[in-house]
């Protein structure tokens, strides 16, 4: 039991709790297996009580008791989270905080291009407030349907327009937090440029709720672009893609907003999986590339130069374009239902790596090296970001081995590899979580792979902040 | 004296310091007067030592010798800041350490659009090294020939492309530091998703060297555009300046680099002192902006087609579209040398405050009015970057008052100026620094308006990492 610093809680701290949210404002975790469940099936999360504060003054008081009383907080979001950063594994002590009520859009500014919600809101109702503007907002990922806010803001999520706009930190603002002692940060003005001390949004996007729980935020909108252009490209390797990035990117300058890499079994992987969809070349390349760009009318123009001067450079060997949206969204089907594609594959190693553009291919090449090394029949599906440097490596049984005898005829194997990934990747000075976080499941990694300067840093900022140490306890630093 | 925690440094200590920097790497402070003068006369800096460390072995060994003997270190860039961060004024106690030999590209990849500089790198010369590689980096500011990279992220500055590609801490994938206790923090690789617990890049950046000392930096690098597109504009109010803005965004979209405001007052100002520049109308309109777009070939017709929109709305009373570089860089000279402009007309405040987009317009009537109803006779010179919500007000005496004579006559004014501005910025939920920073100059204004939940966060960060209090003690937070 890692927070073994917390007993069981008082059942009149509960109690007091469970005044300060109403009747309606808390669950039994018996009636709430949801708040318990690993989307990756792996883990399995507990807790004493679910709390659903419907205000930010709501949080604060369960904070303030939490940390008169010692007791743990678990802030819950969406659920989404790989990483097991919103499942308390270890102990039912802690209390699980999910900010479902709290899921309003409390303000939308056009002069100030801004929308500001609550934590709780679902990042697929951000996009159509957006919408209903006609502005964008630009985070986006396969989960948009489930995810919230607060947990976007809290894990840093990533995402396919990462390329354009950034991680989820570049398109906020403000943001409203209830820090560990209860006292409430409110910096939700829409401001530019406020250089009045530390960062301190930036310090709590991307803690995991281990500094604070951000109950709200100011929210980057972007103009909608009248134009997309959408390109599925066949190349050989990534180090292909790569050239293909850098001469795309020299006709389309920033208005490239994605670069996905998907490897050739990978293709296969999803046809087979899912009946409808079907790779649009005649024959299964190597690799492949869809890049989207959106800007100005003209745009498709642009992409066909482009892609012609690639041809010439000898950087591809086929090339599809969308010619509708119905085509568009053909070809992101590809890439968005890779991940099912995996786990109905059986995949036992999902990774979450990124590296220098620039080490990619080398990075490819390594790690499927250093995996066949541990097991010569594995098949390894390879995607992700590319214009991040962001690749997931998913390690699937061999052809026509189901997943449990794979692992039962080969113990240890998933940490095997799970190792040998983020030893490449420290090897091309790379980041053993790029967009996923810590959570639970990377705590001994991060202490293993951070240099001791990080590591040291990060755990007196934790301690300064939350000195009973409260807030998500055994997340991201034990 | 504010830092009245440390004593007079021991003569056996800086010997010690002396011989790890050898006979070129420091100055006595008698010999180096240039690193006391505030860029508006304003302070008088004081040291015991200038230390001159040529790598950041040498930087780390300083600071290790300084953190064991409770010495203070007054980290020193381009010497440019205007609020004192550099000057330790209160003391001769504190060493100060200058990475003027530090001045090295040390490595550009293309393929990650990078550089990566030392710290004492000038501004300038990382324009000039991108150039050379046909990118560019956009971090741009009037004094680009004399401030450094180091003190550009210490202060995260933020200057006049912010609106399209961020402040300094936008523009920096990885920092090299040396930590309050002497270790150093090498985070230079260039990845562009890093999940691996709190984000101590953007804690470092804008933390004024009070929580370590940036000593190197890889910047992001953009392409270099192939069509600009300059016009400076007449307008009644900066509401329609605003207005200009969101009408120009729906023609030109994100290519908008600079959305800067200067008053009538302010042009005819510029004119007077500078006697080789001409604002470009017939008449002196009340207010101006220059707006400024660079992207793919054909900008020049789409800002043609905007101003035609702008003009159909009556939002624009007068327009001149740059038709060469010369006659951009004489619409650019107007803004440039406005802040020279004030000082030679005798200005004895200038303000550096940021409001929501929104809020501008009232914000300027109100900080206005509140100056007009401490003295009716001052001349008001406001400016800056509209797109950022960032006015600078520069107060002058009455036509024909000198500056000496004026503030002689009203004791207390520069206070009650800077006093009264910040309570309108602070009405409009703005901050009382934008972009220069809180230094030494304005450490009691952040404790007076900033937040409690945010002072008490602050000052746990600074105890945190720097328990000796040794890092540029006095500025930021005393």
């Amino acid at each position: 039991m890692r927070n073994a610093q917390f007993s069981e809680p008082d059942p009149k701290t509960l109690d007091a709790i469970k005044r300060v949210l109403g009747p309606a404002g808390w669950k039994a975790p018996q009636d709430a297996s949801r708040y318990f469940e690993d989307p990756r099936g792996r883990f399995r999360g507990q807790a004493s009580l679910i709390a659903l504060p419907a205000s930010t003054a709501q949080v604060a008081e369960i904070v303030r008791l939490c940390a008169a009383n010692s007791i743990g907080i678990v802030p819950y979001s969406g659920g989404t989270g790989v990483v097991a950063g919103q499942l308390a594994i270890d102990s039912d002590n802690a209390i699980v905080v999910s900010l479902e009520r709290m899921n309003k859009v409390r303000h939308f500014s056009v002069d100030d291009s801004v929308i500001v919600v609550e934590a709780g809101c679902i990042l697929e109702n951000v996009h159509t407030a957006a919408q209903d503007h006609d502005m964008m907002f630009p985070l986006n990922m396969a989960s948009k349907g489930s995810c919230c806010i607060g947990g976007n803001l809290a894990t840093n999520a990533g995402g396919i327009q990462v390329l354009r706009y950034g991680n989820a930190r570049d398109l906020c603002l403000g943001i409203e937090a209830v820090l560990p002692d209860g006292t409430v940060l409110d910096e939700l003005s829409p401001l530019h440029k406020n250089n009045t001390g530390y960062d301190l949004r930036h310090l709590l996007i991307g803690s995991e709720g281990t500094l604070g729980i951000i109950t709200a935020a100011t929210l980057k909108l972007k103009p909608q672009y009248p134009d997309t252009s959408t390109a599925f490209l066949a190349i050989q390797s990534p180090a292909k893609g790569l050239a293909v990035f850098q001469e795309m990117k020299r006709h389309l300058g920033d208005t490239i907003s994605a670069v996905e890499l998907m490897r050739g079994l990978g293709l296969t992987l999803v046809a087979s999986k899912f009946p409808g969809l079907r790779p649009p070349f005649a024959q299964t390349p190597d690799w492949a590339i869809l890049l989207e760009a959106s800007g100005a009318l003209g745009l498709g123009d642009r992409m066909q130069e482009a892609l012609g001067a690639c041809f010439d450079k000898d950087l591809l060997t086929d090339a599809v374009v969308a010619q509708s949206q119905s085509q568009r969204d053909s070809l992101w089907a590809l890439r968005e239902n890779t991940p099912a594609a995996n786990r109905m594959a059986g995949a036992f190693c999902n990774s979450d790596t990124s590296v220098p553009l620039s080490r990619i291919d080398d990075f490819v090449k390594d790690t499927l090296q250093a995996i066949f090394d541990i097991h010569p029949d594995v098949q390894i599906n390879s995607y992700g970001h590319l214009g991040d440097g962001n690749i997931h490596h998913n390690v699937l049984p061999p052809n026509g081995v189901s997943k449990a005898d794979f692992l039962s005829a080969n113990p240890g194997i998933i940490d095997a590899v799970r190792l040998a990934i983020n030893d490449v990747t420290q090897k091309h000075n790379g980041s053993i979580s790029a967009e996923h976080g810590i959570g639970r499941l990377k705590t001994d990694d991060l202490e293993t792979y951070a240099s001791a300067a990080r590591y040291d840093t990060l755990k007196r900022i934790k301690a300064a902040l939350d000195p009973k140490s409260i807030m998500n306890p055994g997340a991201l630093i034990r």
